[in-house]
């Protein structure tokens, strides 16, 4: 490894939630990146940051952004700059890994969870996909259990939390706190009502089916990455008056049948994935103990005798990390390591 | 109904959440009590209360408190004080609408939601059980699509409020707000960890099974309200940071099929339901919505198409109200007036 290539790296979308996150688990792994740069748009460029203990001025994203040869991009400023400069980037031979839900369902871009389908980046035309936060933690979960089963059926309930609708969503729920103590006004900046005190079963733009596009996504990038093109999922998605961390209810039905110690045991020696699971100790997966990390935590595990072989799961995890900027930084990880292996 | 008889009515539990709750309700009923009476445990005895513009004072619950005849009493003070005090009362002639679980898996004992079994309350043989919350509003929502499609199957999925843990839930979540505002300390009074900014999937204790036993209160009930003794039943039950008004998202299979627009119409008419769906204006049920009063509203009602006969509802209710002491006066409305056509 002494010879090993150094990289360039551009991080576009750096002032956002998920860019701030992303930044810290780049300076948790160390990867041989020789240079990194840092875009916004050009509300946020001239911020200063500090990265790995040096000071670093935003710059803000144009079409020469990518002129001067960067090896690696992650995008993390939504669906509309992704369409616009992601082509740029990899015209200018840039391998771009994307966090929008832009490319996601494009037959020629790879959507990528490490821990299931790693191999699916190793073979990109250039965009890898990162996928939606909620769909990221169930399939670190399923995709085990579909493995050794067969999944037949999913049926999906989120408790998603306010910081997967970015810093408006952060700040609503803030002020309504406040709000409430003080009994001073505030205005909503991201959410169609007050999330504090309150469910809201509406995230992202509603679709003629009468479902929501974050339930599409829940349902098409699943069998996207478990490569089960036709499997049967519905999804009811919701926020939740939680700052931080996604958690879902997950019901599964299995082709096979299974036996639930060794269910618990694959789920246990399954990569990504923490068993948080002893009720006699009050042990379960939470919100609070999700944050900062990049595992997918799994308890309330328990046989579903509504059903031949089913089982539920309550599957938690931190959506900025392992649902958005914790898992790009594992693909391009691991697309270093492909490259440097090949 | 000029002559019509007037009854004499303890309520039990008077100054806990859901005593409060049904001494409101029953303010609002202009029902023929010519006596009311108000008991709790030693340590609120005393307390002086307001009802109907006139003081009260609760007294201490003992043996002799049946003993000058009511008619009626509800007793909402939990499962060992009816277990207790509910046979003293029916060795009275008192007949008693039990909102503690104690009783209601008792063959013997009716269990009813006024608007799906109310035939059931009149057969009684002294004591009538009030369902569990969760179960009650499901069930508003559930028995006309059952009755009209027959349901071949429930997966429940709960976001329940902390007041139907009582004065110590709400208590909880009170002291951690001003705590994360102020940041001064506060102990857990209710919940076995912080529930503000997280979510606890685990509400009443831990089964041999691995359920909760308010996951089997919910497929239990359901059952029984339903009659329909073994339709398959699953339910994660989960705590969230929502001062009142628990949230339900309901997968149901049918036997039959379905029209989207037929069910929907089935709702709209079904007897204390509201439906709130009209999506394109951001119409949904929420938990904010559905303080103080009686009804159940019901949206996201769209068809579930990972099965041939499916849909997914999202069913919010007052949890104190429609949960508890809404449908215990409910139940004794009901109860007199058909005492006083028969």
């Amino acid at each position: 490894m002494i010879n090993m290539k150094k990289y360039r790296l551009a991080l576009v979308g750096a002032t956002g939630v998920v860019g701030r996150v992303t930044r810290n688990v780049l300076e948790k792994y160390n990867l041989p990146i020789s240079e990194y740069k840092f875009f916004s748009s050009s509300r946020s460029a001239g911020t200063k940051i500090v990265f790995n203990n040096e000071e670093y001025t935003v710059e803000e994203l144009n079409e020469h952004s990518f002129d001067n040869g960067f090896d690696y991009a992650i995008f993390t400023a939504g669906g509309k700059v992704s369409e616009k400069y992601a082509p740029i980037a990899v015209q200018n031979k840039c391998t771009v890994i994307d966090n929008s839900s832009f490319y996601r369902m494009d037959k020629e871009v790879p959507l990528v969870v490490p821990e299931v389908n790693m191999e699916d980046a190793e073979r990109n035309n250039g965009i890898i996909a990162n996928p939606n936060c909620s769909t990221i933690q169930a399939v670190v979960a399923l995709s085990p259990l579909d493995r050794k089963y067969r999944i037949k059926r999913i049926v999906y309930s989120t408790y998603q939390a306010v910081s997967g609708a970015g810093l408006g969503g952060i700040q609503d729920l803030e002020s309504a706190i406040e709000n409430y103590v003080a009994n001073t006004k505030y205005e909503l900046k991201k959410f169609p009502y007050d999330i504090f005190n309150n469910c809201i079963p509406h995230i992202d733009d509603f679709t003629d089916d009468r479902y929501t596009k974050e339930e599409h996504k829940m349902i098409d990038e699943t069998r996207k990455i478990l490569k089960r093109s036709n499997l049967p999922i519905t999804a009811t998605t919701v926020r939740v008056p939680v700052f931080n961390s996604h958690s879902e209810s997950i019901n599964v039905e299995f082709e096979k049948e299974f036996e639930i110690n060794d269910l618990i045991e694959t789920l246990k020696e399954a990569p990504g994935v923490i068993v948080k699971d002893d009720i006699s100790n009050n042990i379960y997966p939470m919100p609070k103990d999700a944050n900062n990390q990049d595992k997918v935590l799994v308890g309330r595990i328990r046989r579903d005798y509504s059903v031949k072989s089913g089982v539920n799961l309550w599957v938690v995890a931190d959506n900025t990390r392992k649902g958005a900027g914790g898992n790009a930084v594992q693909i391009l990880n691991g697309l270093i390591k492909y490259i440097n292996k090949n």
